[in-house]
Formats: C-alpha cells, sequence, structure tokens
C-alpha cells in the first residue's frame, strides 16, 4: 500500500501516530542537560500547520491552467499541506525552517504524474514557461536535495513520483526487476519478497524513501557490503528530461563507452527525472547470523573490518560504533536508573577482558545462502577473534536491527528541548582513516564548543564505521548539542561548515550516501575539481537548457 | 622493462621474433580448406615495410618546431617505421590494411610525452593548432580505437603514452596502487608481485597493452569475475585535457554527485588523456585452482555458469567454448595425424558419459586465499555436477593457462594463407543470451557464406561465454573464413555489419570488452539513444572545444 502523506509529519520523521521514544523518560532530560553542560532544556515545540504563514503562490492562472491541461487537473494540488509538506525535506536544517514556521520558500503546486509520458509532458511545460521543477520521491533527503526553489526561476513546482508506483517486471533467471521509480522502499520490497527476491536496499529511511530517490542520491542500505550501493544494483532505467524520455538499457556489463547510468546515479533530479528503474536483484536470504562484538579500541576494530573485506569474505554489515557512540545510547537508555546487579555483573566482566569502561560495539552481520552464511561467519569471526574482539551475543544485534528504522523518531521530541541533533557522514581510504575521523570529531567539538549560547555548553561527537570496502570505508557522525535559539540557523551552519571544511581538507568524500542537494554543494567543487564541475554543468546545459531542473542543488 | 616497438611487429602480433606457431604444419592446410568448402590456400604475405608508401607528412616545419618547442625536439620521432607502427591497432581490420600496404592515413609525427605537463602541453599545442591527437598506449585495440585520424584536422600525431611508466605507489594498507597510464600490463604486474600484490587484469593483449588504454577501452581481463573489468577496479586519476589536468580523486565510495570516473572509462582518449591510474589491487594469489570440465549442451554449462555466480561463489573465471570452438581447436591441432589409441579411448569415454561427439568444454578457475579457494572450488564442482559436467582434469585448464597470451599468434601465419580471422563480443541478460547466440552465430554465417568468392566456400564460427555476471554474460565469437581478395575490405565490412545489426537487434551490447572506437560507432546511437549521444558529445564540447582528440572514434 502506498503511503498516504497526510498520514506522515510534514515537519517531522515518519508516521504521525508513530509513539513518541522519549516519552516519560523524565529522568533522560536532566542527564542530556548534564551531559551537555547546560541548566534547564526548554521546551520548543514545532508550530502546528494552522500557525504558518506560505509564500503566496506565483503560479498565475494561465501558468495553472497550461498546467492542469498538460497533465490533467486532478493531478495538480496546492493546498497548504501539500506545499508545506513539499517545501523541504527531512533534514536537521529542514526542520529547523519547518517546526519554527521560517518557510521561506514552498513550492507553489504540487504536480502528482502518473506515467513516463506525464513527466515528459510536465518538464516541457516548466522549460517553456521558466518553471523550477523539483523532483520529490519520498522526500527524505538530508542535504537539502529537495528544498523548494528560490532561484530566478518565475515559480517552483514539485514533482511528486508515489503515483507511479508499479512493479513493471521481474525476471527471474537475470535477477532484476524494473519498477516505476515512485515506489516507496516496503512497497518494492514486498512485491520482491513475494516472489522470493529482495532488493536487499535498506537505508535508515528506508520506508519513508523511493527507488527513484535511491538512485538520484546514490544511496547505500545497512547492508551494502552485501547489496551494493544504488549506483552498483542500478543496471538501467528511463528517465525523463525536457528533451524527451532517455532510455539506458540495463547490461550486464559493456564497453560501449563511457557508462551513462553513472550519469543518472546521483544526478539529484538536476538532469532528469528518473521514471523507472532495473534493479539487480537477489534470493530472499535463506539465513541470518547477526551478532554483536566488543572491542576495547576503535582502530582495532576497525582494522579487523578491514582485514575480513580486503579478504572477500561475503558480509552484509560491519557497523563498528566508537566509545562515545557505544557509551551514549546505553547510558541515555539508562539514565535516572540506579545500575542492576546485571549491569554491574557486565561492567566487571568487560573490564576483567581488558575491555575498560568505554569499548566499541559491533554489529555484525552475514546473510544468503545458508552454507555460505556458516562459511562466511565462521571465517569472519575468526578474524574479529584474532583482533580482540569479545563477543557479545546476538541480543544487542537483534535489538539493532529491530530498532534500525526507529531512530530519527528520537529526533522530534529532542528538537522539541532545544537540542541540536544532527548526522553527517564521510568515506575515505584505510589509511588515512584515523586522520579522518580525528579531523572531523575535533571540527564538530571545536564548533558546537565555539557556537555555544552558554559558557560551559558543548556538544558530543558520536561516530561510526558504516560500510566498508576494499579499499576504505565510510565514516558516519552524530552530533548532539544545545541549541542557541535566537540564532540556530547561524549556529547550525557554523558546525556544518567546520565539519566539512575538515573532511575536505583530511581527504575525505563531502557524502558517502546523503548526497549533495543545497547543503554540500559549497565543497562540491573542492573534491570534483574545476574540470569536473564544468562537465557537469555541460551535461545539465545539454539536457536541461533552460536551467529548470532542481535549480540550486547539486550544479554550483 | 619496456618494450621497445622495434623489436614488435608493426603488422602483426606481437614479439617479431616469436615462433610461427603453424610453421611445419603442413597438413593444417589441406584441412582448413576443406572445412572452409575452398580448394588449395593461395599465398598471401604481408608487404615489407621497405615496400609499403606512407602518405606525405603535413606537419610543416613551423608546426613541428612548435610542437618541438612545446615538449623538445628529442621526443618528437617522424621515422617510416614510427609512423607506420602508429598507423593502426591490431584488428583484423588493421592488418588487411596494414599488410597489404593500403595505409591511407598514418600520423604525421609520433610524440612521446615524459610526463603529464609534457602531455597538457602537446594537447594545448594541438587545440590552438587544430591537429588531431590519436592518444597510443600498446596500440592493441581490435576497434578502430587508434587509427589515424583522417578527418578535417590540420595534421595527426599519436601520442605515444609508454615512456610515461612509472610505479608511483602503494597503498598496502588501502590496497591500492598508482602508476603513470602508459606502462605495459607485464611491467606492472612485475612491480606489484614484487610487493606481495596484483591487479589481476589479463586481457588476452597483456604484454602489449597499457593501463591506461585498459581503463580507455573498459577492458575485461580473463579472471574478471574475481578482479572486475578495469571501470571496476580503476579507482580514481589524472587525465590530461586541453583545459588543464583533470584531478579524479580516489574514494571508496561516495555519493558526491555522479562518479565521473565512468566518464573517463571507456572514453577512448576523446575526452582527454589518462596519465595516471590508481587502481585498487589484490594481494598474489597464494592458491589456484583450474579445471576443466565437458558438458553435453552449451546452455545448460551457461546454466551451470549462472547459478555458480549467482550463489556469489567467487570464482576467478568461467570461459565455456560452444561446440564447435571446443571441437575446432582440437581437430585442428590434430590435423593430418592419425587418430591415437588414447584419443579412442576419449571419444569412448565421453560417449560413454553421454556427451556426444561434440561436448563443450569450459575452463573453470578459482584463485585467491587458500581457504576461500578451497571452499569456492568444492561449492562450484558440485553445482557443476547437478549440471551435468563431465570433469577432464586439470592438464586442459593447465595448457589454456600457459598458451592464453599465444592465441593471437596464430592470426599472422592464417592470413598469409588467404584466411579471414577476427573476433568480437558482447555481452546480455541470462535470459537473453540463447537468443543472441543463436542470432550473432546464424549472421555471421550467413554473411560469410553471402560474401564467399567461390562456390560452397563459407566460413567456421567459433563462439564462448567469456566473462560472467549476476544479470548476464558476455559471448566471444571468433569467426574464419577464406578471404575473396580483391575486395577482402569490403567483405569484412559487410560481414561485421551483419553480425553487429544481428548484436543490436537481439538485445546485446555492441561490445563488452573491446570498446567502440570507429567499428563500433556506427552502432553506438543505437544502444546509447540519441539523449545518450547528444550527453556524450556535450562532454567532448566541454573538455575538447577544438576537437582535436581521437576523432572519428566513440563520437558519432
Amino acid at each position: 500500500m502506498p503511503i498516504d502523506r497526510k498520514d506522515t509529519r510534514w515537519n517531522g520523521w515518519g508516521w504521525s501516530r508513530a509513539h513518541n521514544p522519549l516519552e516519560g523518560r523524565d529522568a533522560a532530560w536532566p542527564w542530556m542537560a548534564a551531559a551537555l553542560g547546560v541548566g534547564d532544556l526548554p521546551r520548543t515545540p514545532a508550530k502546528p500547520l494552522e500557525q504558518i504563514t506560505l509564500p503566496e503562490s506565483r503560479l498565475d492562472a494561465s501558468l495553472r491552467g497550461a498546467l492542469a491541461t498538460a497533465i490533467g487537473a486532478d493531478k495538480v494540488r496546492d493546498t497548504v499541506f501539500e506545499r508545506a509538506a513539499h517545501a523541504r525535506g527531512k533534514s536537521f536544517h529542514d526542520l529547523l525552517h519547518l517546526r519554527s514556521g521560517r518557510i521561506e520558500a514552498a513550492p507553489d503546486a504540487v504536480v502528482y504524474p502518473s506515467s513516463r509520458d506525464d513527466v515528459v509532458r510536465v518538464l516541457q511545460w516548466a522549460s517553456a514557461h521558466g518553471v523550477a521543477i523539483v523532483p520529490f520521491g519520498g522526500g527524505s533527503s538530508v542535504v537539502g536535495g529537495v528544498t523548494a526553489a528560490r532561484g530566478k526561476q518565475r515559480a517552483c513546482v514539485a514533482l511528486d513520483l508515489t503515483e507511479m508506483r508499479k512493479m513493471m517486471a521481474v525476471d527471474p533467471v537475470s535477477m532484476t526487476a524494473t519498477a516505476e521509480a515512485g515506489i516507496y522502499g516496503s512497497d518494492l520490497e514486498a512485491a520482491l519478497n513475494a516472489q522470493g527476491f529482495t532488493l536487499g536496499h535498506f537505508p535508515q529511511s528506508y520506508e519513508f524513501s523511493t527507488l527513484g530517490g535511491w538512485i538520484a542520491a546514490r544511496g547505500a542500505g545497512q547492508q551494502s557490503n552485501r547489496y551494493g550501493k544504488a549506483e552498483e544494483w542500478f543496471a538501467g532505467g528511463e528517465i525523463a528530461t525536457p528533451k524527451g524520455l532517455w532510455q539506458i538499457k540495463a547490461m550486464p556489463a559493456s564497453a560501449a563507452g563511457p557508462d551513462l547510468r553513472a550519469i543518472v546515479a546521483g544526478s539529484e533530479g538536476a538532469f532528469g527525472v528518473i521514471t523507472s528503474a532495473t534493479v539487480r536483484i537477489h534470493r530472499l536470504a535463506r539465513t541470518r547470523d547477526y551478532r554483536a562484538y566488543l572491542f576495547a579500541d576503535f582502530f582495532k576494530g576497525a582494522e579487523a573490518i578491514r582485514e575480513i573485506v580486503q579478504l572477500e569474505i561475503p558480509v552484509a554489515s560491519l557497523r563498528l560504533s566508537d566509545p562515545d557512540e557505544t557509551y551514549f545510547f546505553q547510558a541515555f537508555g539508562k539514565a535516572g536508573q540506579e545500575p542492576t546487579l546485571k549491569d554491574r555483573i557486565q561492567r566487571n566482566y568487560l573490564s576483567a577482558r581488558g575491555l575498560g569502561q568505554r569499548p566499541c560495539a559491533l554489529i555484525f552481520g552475514v546473510e544468503g545462502p545458508t552454507s555460505a552464511v556458516a562459511v562466511a561467519s565462521v571465517h569472519a569471526r575468526h578474524i574479529l577473534g584474532a583482533h580482540g574482539a569479545v563477543p557479545a551475543g546476538r541480543g544487542p544485534a537483534e535489538r539493532w536491527s529491530a530498532g534500525r528504522f526507529h531512530g530519527p523518531y528520537s529526533r522530534d521530541p529532542l528538537m522539541d528541548r532545544g537540542l541540536g541533533v544532527d548526522t553527517l557522514e564521510t568515506a575515505t581510504t584505510w589509511s588515512n582513516l584515523k586522520r579522518l575521523y580525528d579531523a572531523v570529531r575535533e571540527a564538530l567539538e571545536r564548533a558546537m564548543r565555539e557556537t555555544a549560547s552558554s559558557k560551559g555548553a558543548h556538544g558530543i561527537v558520536l561516530g561510526h564505521v558504516s560500510h566498508s570496502y576494499h579499499d576504505g570505508a565510510s565514516l558516519y557522525f552524530t552530533y548532539i548539542y544545545p541549541r542557541d535559539l535566537p540564532r540556530e540557523i547561524e549556529q547550525w551552519q557554523a558546525i556544518k561548515k567546520a565539519a566539512s571544511d575538515a573532511i575536505i581538507a583530511s581527504g575525505g568524500t563531502i557524502s558517502h550516501h546523503h548526497g549533495v542537494g543545497e547543503d554540500h554543494l559549497p565543497w562540491l567543487e573542492a573534491e570534483k575539481g574545476a574540470i569536473g564541475i564544468n562537465v557537469l554543468k555541460a551535461i545539465k546545459r545539454e539536457l536541461d537548457p533552460a536551467g529548470v531542473l532542481n535549480p540550486g542543488k547539486l550544479i554550483p
């Protein structure tokens, strides 16, 4: 069943009716305040929809009429809810704007095409009239990838793909599936599972993000070691452009010139709109083996991961938290409780195993055919043991697995108490991992201290290795800090800039799987080089000469 | 040690001093003539260098002087040998021209840059003066990728990269290596092997092709199942363009916009010149397990391969010959000999195992860490057995392995006897494999019959599955036919057109690992679409506005 956007939060994460995971956790707040060096945490509720004012629509009757004629009047919607729900994505920065009612830009209308031809017609209408189009899947971008355009265009229309959600074909011999790009993750998986297959793409946004969005932003799921990043499982597809429909044939491999799929993956709606995609699928895993381990040292844990992937042991997931991340979630969860006997025994056990008070947790997972899982698991566990990993059982791994899509639900109640909570991610080679990790942590901590509203206030940085490769790994950071309410946007910008500068200066990529959007754009040229940026601009000029496709994102 | 081009054949394959593998095999010729439905095979020797005439150089004193000033006079060479040796690549079609002395176009000079800055200077000189530049690595293109330009440019210069052959860095932690792009395969492997690593890229041209050429043409080695195609192990690099040096940073993964490495891989010198590359390397395989198997049916064998790769068993090589290929090489090798007792026993054994007279040979190989090889080999052999494969021992696999770079040496003596011998390759999804195989075979056989010089003359088509993937496989065809000498070029063109039309009509890619060059260019738009071609043209305009880079290749 497709998601009805009305059942989801326009200014927060997920289902409107979802349980607040911090409800009744009164003791958590003083604990958090102390951890951040501040006194009481203020109450900072979000403005309800009824209290916000949207900019007046710039879509005049003639423009709107031409659009309605092009694709049908019922597909053009412009209620306050539709416009507000499509004004921005789901980043912390987006929520700062949405929750405060600072909606400087909203789409003047939202269109819901029902076919690829509809999409081409909308793009041609937009090109003819100079109207910005913001392609919108689940709208879960956390990099400003779907912010309503505020540029020179005459108006802005959000192009919501979620009515285009058909599963079109499954080829069980070639193990590929073709679907319309607006299909949500859970619908796609359900349709594949029914035939014994899986795409295996499970980002944290999985329920609220779409196939097309995953490709457009080069997403990675939590099991990408096994199933690949979006650009790897994306085999071919159709892309609507102002110049017409572009079909990229799915080939297992080719040397017929440059692989143009790579122009589409990561194009973030700036070159065209992905309307359908053929993807590489897998048989549903018969067996899953997920376990937790503890390391005394983060980089010793990273060394174990490196050895496992460089030996090409086919694992699905290797998620290694740093000491602060390992400690924080446990401590926050137990804030206000006396340590139990079990806690004390656990602590003594860890201490006896040489892990000290601040170990690092690894979630290790293998899945696939039973025999392959057994072999890989034994081999990988041998390497983990050789690197000093202490088994912590299946329990923590199962809890991580069960809760792995729920993390963002905690953000809303944290934001209700004057807190900032954001994440960012990068990747680099193994030999550069420590340098990058240290630099980003240091930059975040310093920036949070320097932008704090009160003396002694500071932030917390939590990190983990989230994805690993033959030649390197990605680092994922969560940072939490007390907001300086009158200047909360500037404060966030200063922290984001410090971290992004540190990433680039330390040889990391500005994004491993979130994308560029508006937020990472200032750092893109440092990574791609002036010539690389000019190549992107040349492609943009060719496919979108009127410059109406997602202006302000990806292309400087 | 780098190769001295003077020790190699300018109009044939490999080392000048190499042994003729068909020498003294007098009985082979009547056998071959009979197999092709013709009488005696004529003697058609190649013209020696002294008898050929090259077009007069168009590089006047002023142009040549400016070039010599730009990079140094000693790096500009224009002897007859240099010009002839850089006039074309090593395809059958190239050799038809070179051997007959029909050298309509040759570079007016050859330059040997010794640094990336030299290359940028040459490109800027060429752009300023409208001189075509043909980047030239080993010159082993078999698709017309290095043919001297005959377009509107004022002159043509071959840019020979083979003086740029330094190993620049090895990162044993991240398992990457960086080398100048003109390094030959054997030098690169030797340098890596000395440190315990391998790139594992072994195309048939391995000894006579370069790192940059592999990337520019998206090559695949014979163990690409394990080590990947060039675009997969190419992690980053430097590309000289008329706009300056473009640096693409090596990242293990990224979502910072489209992956521009994919613009470089397969660019065939039309966008720039790869001057260095960072590649993903592997530890030298501790163990290798190569074996031969026989199948009664080609597509049953392909099914076994499909199951092995879809179960993600980490094999290195799965090369399945069709009945004609399996038969032909054996029969040609034994032509003129009476069957031995061993032959008769073998035939009876095969017959008893239900394989008939025309089985299909599979070369199966696993390599890597000892334990992984053992596990993969047992698992894969179990699947082979379940699909009816009959073990044929390690002997044939070892013979294949020992001779795997020598195949092209037979082409020259075959061409000396009026024969045509060419290869082509494609790839498609598993579910489309039979359709493509049948169509290409049929088209080749029909075209060879229809273009034959005498009644009853025909060709032979030999095929094999050469590389396999999760979603499909590549097909490699060799075809042999009696040349119609007075119109041998037109004959080849008609055969090539028939096969290429069949590939496109049957859903194959026009090339799996040879590239586009001049020969596949007429079919590129059918594969990439008009929009895809326009994207390539836009990139070309941006990077090479003067249109001097390898004109006539890749970009229609």
